[in-house]
């Protein structure tokens, strides 16, 4: 069986995804890509087991192997670093549950892989998921677009296993 | 049904946890305080699993009906900060999956609240600890008469609910 890999870029607001599956390099299929929202009205306890349930719940229905994380880097806000902290954490936790690979990328080294150059900004990025993803006629937002960079990575790039 | 509180200090060498309950402010028991030691040399998704079984299990066993943390800072190192974060994580979503009420303190209010001093070391916080209950004879880490002192807070000072 293939790999199955599940791309994250983890975030309170939206959490952008993707899953994708390759038969060979050149025969590349992406089976769902999206946004979980949630809503900030809610605790952060509750978002934060609504971002566990999905992605339980996405991994079994889509019998992923492989997880791709971007690597965090602190920012300006200790707050959101802290709370990025929170949704990796979460992520760890079903990484051990569903015995996936995990295999974490920085984001130069997503950019790079996309297009080249490791300071592409992320209209760059989309421009070229767009390309390789015709059947994606936009995408409406930038985690959305940074997921499918992020997946393909874990499916490039054998860092792990 | 009174309240149990859960007093935790996470860390990934060993998290001090400690368990008590009062049936009025002058007649506090100590069900149980120690700390989960983790192996090094498992993976972070391992440990992070293994934190959160063990402390699932510990709620049920005793029907805990709060947790009481510190709050967390910033200090030197960045991804210490993020790992202590991970932790965090998974103590909201067991918050919003046993529907636990959460209290949060800082390490001064902490400090303060059992010797009065909210610049106090933790010699002095574990000096009181072993005061109020004669039976630990000795606190063998920090991390513990922390944890007996962060759940002390959750019985003493009313922040939530």
């Amino acid at each position: 069986m293939g790999r199955i890999i599940l791309g994250i870029d983890p975030g309170f607001v939206a959490a952008g995804f993707s899953v994708l599956s390759a038969k060979d390099r050149s025969l590349v299929s992406l089976h769902l890509c999206g946004a979980l929202r949630m809503r900030s009205s809610d605790s952060l306890p509750l978002r934060i087991a609504r971002f566990y349930d999905f992605f339980s719940k996405l991994i079994v229905e889509h019998s992923v192997t492989h997880l791709a994380l971007e690597t965090p880097f602190l920012g300006k806000n200790a707050q959101n670093f802290l709370k990025l902290g929170y949704l990796r954490g979460i992520l760890m936790l079903i990484v051990a549950q569903h015995n996936l690979v995990l295999s974490e990328f920085s984001p130069r080294e997503v950019k790079a892989a996309l297009t080249g150059f490791g300071g592409a900004s992320k209209e760059q990025v989309a421009r070229v998921v767009m390309r390789l993803f015709p059947k994606l006629v936009s995408i409406e937002r930038f985690d959305i677009s940074d997921a499918v960079a992020i997946s393909l990575c874990g499916l490039w790039i054998n860092k792990v296993g």
